[in-house]
């Protein structure tokens, strides 16, 4: 049975959000794609645990989703307090609150392809202002 | 007559890139807001007028496309040769290529409010190997 893209997607992020990184291979493809490069189901899965050990914090909020027959477009919402550097930047132990804007490609119930880019402009502007 | 939003986002897309300064007013509503700032009209094409002469070969090019009754989602993909600073880095004529996850609320045929995130990260990393 195919399932509505929206309906998986937010299974997708309830995944996340219980740090379940067993239940990513539901909704994860073996062979993804992060931002034009073959990750893998593994690389993607070290990829947000490391996420999540400098944000011991981080939580997925979907403010905006439109989805079709393969894609989603999703811009999600964060409000956390990474402990060190995150993107390079200095943030050690600061609230910031940032957006992302990333699109999905699904292959049947599971992703196959994203394409992320994270606000790091609106980090580095609430950095100067601290 | 309502027009599909995508065609309606293509025919904006098409305005921007031959500079039509004036035509903007069919494709962008008043008292737009962008980044959740109200910029109005006035406001967004003196942003894009200040785009193009930082970035003289400036051109918004389609390559993903989603859209609803209401919202597009869009991946832009530029190729270009900013004069002096983009975005607070030193590009000095250099030719960079980076991508713009953007998203619209249409009201009607025109724009009424734009989320948009640049990749920045893309481009630190292509003047960190120049």
């Amino acid at each position: 049975m195919v399932h509505r893209l929206d309906d998986r997607y937010r299974a997708y992020i309830a995944c996340l959000n219980r740090k379940d990184w067993i239940g990513l291979t539901d909704h994860v493809a073996d062979d993804v794609r992060y931002n034009d490069e073959l990750v893998g189901l593994t690389g993607y899965r070290n990829m947000l645990v490391a996420d999540h050990d400098a944000i011991p914090d981080l939580s997925f909020d979907i403010e905006l989703l439109m989805y079709d027959d393969t894609h989603v477009a999703s811009r999600l919402r964060f409000d956390c307090t990474p402990k060190a550097t995150f993107l390079g930047l200095d943030v050690n132990g600061r609230r910031i609150s940032f957006t992302e804007n990333v699109f999905y490609r699904f292959d049947g119930d599971r992703i196959k392809a994203v394409w992320s880019i994270i606000d790091k402009a609106a980090i580095e502007a609430q950095l100067e202002q601290a």
